[in-house]
């Protein structure tokens, strides 16, 4: 399972807010069984690699439209295989360091 | 003041738990008077630019060592001037988009 | 048409040189069709963006190994519906744009 | 010395062309002593990594203007202590591994 972040940017949106093109992207999001967190720089989500791709395809699409011509997505994959990577078990890895100090 | 995620990556740790290196970049962190968050993928930073830029500088610096010889960091800024940009300004944004439909 | 830089990075390789990580990576898109370009921060590639993301995921699947038990993957997408996006249309309108003045 | 990529991105532009805004950023990167150079999907700047930031700083800050009230800037920097690291070296390090099967 990996940890992957996803940011869809639309370029060319008249005005500088985006938050109706995240919503949407999270909508999008929804339609599928990932789990997923947003924070205030993107989207996070847990799954199987493939399957968090598809769905990053899907937000990046449908994040085209009348108003936007281009649409610019970052991507973060984190994985690993020698043990379940989580987004709970990436922070509590980072606060149990300093916990334990 | 602009929003800012970032991720200090060491290179060739022997092994590829990196929180340690994490700990130790919100450790520096903690030094400034920054405003921040800790993702499961990144720290995501408020704050003026340049006193932002500064701070992970640092992180990014400190994380060399004995046994770290090369450091990725990946920086991404969200700058806004026509009104106060936060994260938590950010996150309702979205919440506000999706809850009034 | 899709223009997409992607970096994939093995954690935890002992040493700081990862460049025979990189040269299989390249292998790995030499089996496609794809156009791609190396550069000194990653390799952007051009083409159908659900072509692209699958080698993507090739290359950083096949980054793991008896050495390596994760993986950063970093993939920046740029793609425009108005017009065909290429490597070499996007830095012609940039160096246009300058021989213009 | 570091190399580092930066992509600075005007939100909010009307239309989907940006070349103008990156063509606006080399200028700026012009006016520093910095080696760069220009690709598909970004800049890869060369040298000390204060004074990169700084460059990048200028460059994201003088995006701002009329018509840009928010501007989204990446930064990727790649930076080693064990040897000089150098955007030809890096592209060599590479190509050599694969002519060297």
């Amino acid at each position: 399972m990996a940890v992957v972040q996803v940011s869809v940017v639309p370029v060319g949106t008249a005005g500088p807010s985006i938050s109706r093109h995240v919503a949407h992207c999270i909508d999008v999001l929804e339609e599928t069984e990932l789990t997923y967190k947003l924070t205030p720089m993107g989207t996070v989500i847990e799954g199987d690699l493939r399957d968090v791709l598809d769905a990053i395809a899907s937000m990046h699409e449908q994040t085209f439209g009348d108003d936007v011509a281009r649409v610019l997505t970052t991507v973060i994959v984190d994985d690993r295989k020698d043990k379940p990577l989580t987004m709970s078990g990436k922070l509590d890895a980072v606060h149990k360091r300093r916990a334990d100090r």
